[in-house]
């Protein structure tokens, strides 16, 4: 069997965390038991809900666990296997976590998935045609439900989930415009992703500022919010809410830090009669394959063509992982670690 | 006709609402056109919406105009009728606004509804049976959404919307838990509207301490919350709420001075997965009937018995209104005004 390298979570981080809180070790690789796959992995996906999960906290999922390896999804190929469901060169997405080589029980429900790669690169199922995907997806058609011709804005456009969020939108008729971090990022997610406008958060020092913007790219106002970062940028969106506005909160990435991230105006929710509701894409496996097939066709078609930033080698995955939290990837945020 | 009293609004508060906001006048009765009725009032209901109202700023209804008779609900008696819909003798609830007297255009829809006082007496259909208690009732119904043995919590427990909630829940099998300031309150909100526990805000400096006192309250956490006040209450509830809980939100009264009033931990919205919706009962007049048909049964049965503070005399509303503002009432706020 093959040496296996694996990055542990060493220590928990206090306030931001750092490469010092990761360990990249070696292991053996146990031999397989009897309906057990060996799968080699080819991309590992980092996703800003890890950077949660590193706190020993109370929240929906239990924390990382120390001294272990740290969990994520993977695609990869099988290269041993003592199942009947897979053999040997099937592409595979899992939740593998960060290391080179996996061993998956195969019966055990939703831990392993047989993926076509025809239409649809391999890198792709952990984001637009995977969880960031069907994210997007979950929050724009269940929570958001929106009409043709309504505005609907979207924070961390650039990113995997926000790209799918706009592809999703327009499909639906709707104006969709992109909230995200620098010109080039606002380019992409205009040019390439096909946003009607995207306003640059980082020209705004308030949310005062920031909401004037978001103004003229929304000259009807804002009929749904697809919340990705929290903070200032929530702050901007509400005060451009229209009446009886759908905002679903998927992420809070300017909170993970553990620094406070209060609401400025809740009596928006009031006085616009706002629904706020917030969610997690693995409570709802139902819409997942619905979702998939929309996505995977939306990819296939090259209607929605999502951008990937790629670290290479396992070991630049914590710092690959640090500076997306920082908002210095550029879509969806992968290591090729084969 | 007979001289009529009135309150005008005569300026805009900056900052906190005070007497000289407002202006006692006295005004000709015009004579009834084809169609009018007469009504003299009997009580004005005072209620917090009417202080948001006071501001010149965006919000869901119009700003009361400057100049002109506060409006807001009242019941009375009808003495004079150009209508075939109404006689004098009946008891009727509208929108009459501070003043002894109106003239009422009998068709116009929902201008004036004739009441049955057999079982209900007059004064409670500005409070349980009327806006206040539709209030309760579309917020736990339509929002929460209770199932039987939930925990729901409601803050300004001991006022109209908020016995009324009390009630409505317990009638549905679920805990009752009140959040109230001082310990009359407190008495009266478990001993006389017979919820299962009241918390003292008053005993609390923050949010964390209310907290504390809300677990021993909620042992099973929070399901549903109605908020009536926004600020720290509302701070130390979502702290409390369960994972999937529902907050409907009717009034945030902290913030009405135009304090600013910050949700401090939104992210409890995405990591408890809650929805917390704004809402205006005037907007679902749907479910009207409906909602005052069940007040209306548990008031006449004894199983509602909502208490009211009452001043004597038109020219008590303002001091009345304004010490409503700071929780000096206790129950639904009215004036007797013949």
């Amino acid at each position: 069997m093959p040496k296996n390298k694996q990055i542990l979570l060493d220590n928990r981080p206090e306030g931001e965390a750092s490469a010092s809180n990761f360990k990249l070790v070696e292991a053996e690789t146990p031999a397989l038991k009897e309906g057990e796959v060996l799968v080699r992995h080819h991309f590992l996906s980092l996703d800003p809900y890890m950077r949660g999960r590193m706190n020993d906290a109370k929240s929906y999922a239990a924390p990382q666990p120390l001294g272990q390896v740290m969990q994520g999804g993977t695609v990869g190929e099988v290269v041993e296997s003592r199942s009947p469901k897979f053999a040997p060169g099937d592409k595979v997405v899992g939740m593998g976590g960060w290391q080179e080589y996996s061993v998956v029980a195969a019966d055990q429900p939703g831990a392993l998935r047989k993926v076509d790669t025809t239409h649809v690169p391999l890198s792709h199922y952990l984001g637009a045609v995977g969880m960031p995907g069907v994210t997007a997806w979950y929050g724009l058609v269940k929570i958001i439900q929106p009409k043709q011709g309504q505005t609907i804005v979207v924070s961390a456009a650039s990113g995997a989930v926000g790209s799918a969020l706009g592809t999703l939108a327009k499909a639906r008729g709707c104006r969709a415009v992109g909230i995200a971090g620098g010109p080039d990022k606002c380019r992409y997610v205009t040019e390439e992703l096909g946003f009607d406008a995207c306003v640059d958060y980082k020209q705004h020092a308030d949310a005062s500022s920031l909401s004037k913007a978001l103004k003229e790219a929304c000259p009807e106002g804002i009929h749904g919010y697809f919340e990705n970062v929290g903070g200032m940028v929530m702050d901007a969106v509400m005060l451009r809410m229209n009446a009886f506005g759908r905002i679903a909160l998927c992420g809070m990435i300017a909170g993970y830090d553990g620094k406070p991230i209060p609401m400025a105006y809740p009596q928006l929710i009031l006085t616009n009669r706002l629904t706020v509701e917030g969610f997690i894409v693995s409570e709802h496996m139902d819409v997942w394959p619905q979702a998939l097939q929309e996505l995977g066709t939306l990819v296939g078609s090259g209607k929605l063509r999502p951008r990937e930033s790629v670290a290479q080698g396992l070991a630049a995955a914590p710092e690959a992982f640090l500076g997306m939290l920082k908002g210095r990837n550029f879509g969806k945020q992968l290591v090729k670690v084969s």
